[in-house]
């Protein structure tokens, strides 16, 4: 028997049960894997909610990422074998929250070399989700400045890496001072403080007027219009979350869009981890940084399997300065 | 003395004024011409009206565009002498409309050869409106599916012609049928009537449910997230114009943003006519179209300069397929 997170229906933390059931092996390219470490995402509370574009199907198991010892192999499975340590790339339908987990070989990569099972599950979905927008398409050169909004989520602290891996100039926005003296230490050259600081003005005036080249947004909310008036003609907005959901529009005004020639575009992991070639150099380049210790893994705080509810409403109430995982 | 049209204040096509003004020499690095031709184009109606980026400093002058003859030269013109037949770039600041026009000679270059004074008009500000998002930016590919709003505009009929020039699919919409057979006849693969049918549904029929590659927008209005619902993962949406005045937001939903991983990007021609090597890309692409046959200028009418008022509001009551010319 393993131990699982089950929810039978949408709704608050308190929809999620720990239940026993009994090891299947695994089907046809198919890994089983024995769990060690489960990341908490945004994504997870979208999910419980019927929030995300994917509706479980119920009885449903939760949890996007995982990292695990390979336990099983089912036929066709050829990249694995048993006691591999791998890693469980983001997907909403296979529910890794549990002691046992079944996932597509497609799926699975190997687990980060020299980092904990903890620090490990904060790797993938967060890197890769700074990758995308700032490497892959707006190949992010050195002196460039870009915004990085909610900094202070698991997504925020690789953004602000990834920025000074590459020269940039990293101005992270946060709602209240509790955060600033840690994003500060991260590594951002400057932090807005949103409910005491124009965000609109204090962007120019670090840009000396130009604007930001790039913003990274995780809120698409109603502060979106001062941060198009403050990207430089030409720049690139991405949205790659919607922590603001009063609102599931995303809008810009027509004269900042057409004006300035901005380019606002939405971002999902799976356009990543869904491309073999683009997977591909995310790896290369997200592996290289942590080898060359230019990386880190920020972890707010560890829960217990037993503990998931705590560690959803923990979540949810916002106060975390990176990942929240819950260790198996 | 010439004659030139003015006007004092924001307002209706009433506004403007036949003024006769003493011609004087031009100035450092301008450009005297004789005005054979103005193109009508949205941006007047919206200078107009105070709605453009750019307000107009009364008493202003007005027209964005003109084909004539090189008439007298500053100093510091290098370019052009006395007796060229040039076209203005379209510009806000100086006023085309009249007998003479005062043009810095960075905005002109010479006028497309083997076109009439009038067609001559209809050439730079359409096709460079379609040439910046469809080549320079998107590189449309043969096979690739473009769909085109308001398509019985001046820019919408430039438009069917890249799309087809390309190899590619070209889906025009328009309102009502009355337009439908001449944007067949100008060689949309397929016309829309947004009255009568489902944008969305009609756009995925075609596309096998895959989507259009590209939607080039001249609305910005409540059906671009139906057109955003209609673009294929990964594919981009211009906007170019806001024919919908009712809001002055472009709103796409989080859910087709990020879902299908959007691009949203704003066009404003200034992008292509300021930056020099892509205007001379876009120069050699359009003036090559023309000297092949492939590209045709489509005007709708011609209106005397007296018939300043007339012209505007022969424009504002949206009849037209095609330029609308003021002949000098």
């Amino acid at each position: 028997m393993s131990k699982v997170v089950k929810f039978y229906e949408l709704g608050n933390a308190e929809v999620l049960k720990i239940e026993e059931e009994s090891i299947r092996l695994p089907q046809t390219e198919e890994v089983r894997i024995q769990v060690k470490a489960v990341p908490l995402n945004r994504a997870d509370i979208m999910f419980r909610n019927g929030w995300y574009e994917v509706q479980p199907e119920f009885p449903s198991r939760i949890g996007f990422e995982a990292v695990g010892i390979v336990d099983a192999i089912g036929t066709n499975v050829s990249r694995f074998q048993v006691g591999d340590r791998v890693s469980v790339l983001a997907n909403p339908t296979n529910g890794t929250c549990g002691e046992i987990a079944y996932i597509p070989e497609r799926l699975i990569i190997p687990a980060p070399e020299g980092l904990s099972d903890e620090a490990a599950t904060a790797v993938w979905l967060p890197y890769i989700s700074v990758y995308g927008p700032l490497i892959e398409y707006s190949n992010l050169q050195a002196g460039q400045t870009v915004v990085i909004t909610a900094a202070s989520s698991s997504v925020g602290f690789p953004a602000i890496q990834v920025v000074k891996e590459r020269g940039g100039y990293a101005i992270a926005t946060t709602r209240t001072t509790a955060k600033k003296q840690a994003l500060l230490d991260a590594g951002a050259d400057y932090v807005i403080v949103t409910e005491e600081e124009d965000v609109k003005q204090r962007i120019l005036d670090l840009t000396n007027g130009r604007g930001a080249d790039i913003i990274f947004d995780a809120i698409a909310g109603e502060q979106l219009e001062q941060l198009a008036q403050a990207t430089k003609p030409g720049g690139h907005i991405y949205i790659y979350g919607l922590l603001d959901t009063r609102s599931s529009m995303v809008s810009v005004s027509i004269w900042a869009l057409i004006g300035r020639g901005l380019r606002v575009q939405g971002f999902h992991a799976k356009e990543i981890i869904g491309d073999r070639e683009k997977l591909a150099r995310a790896e290369a380049y997200i592996r290289n940084g942590f080898q060359r210790g230019v990386f880190e893994a920020v972890i707010d705080r560890t829960f217990k399997l037993d503990e998931i509810v705590e560690a959803h409403r923990y979540m949810e109430a916002g106060e975390q300065k990176g990942k929240i995982v819950v260790t198996i």
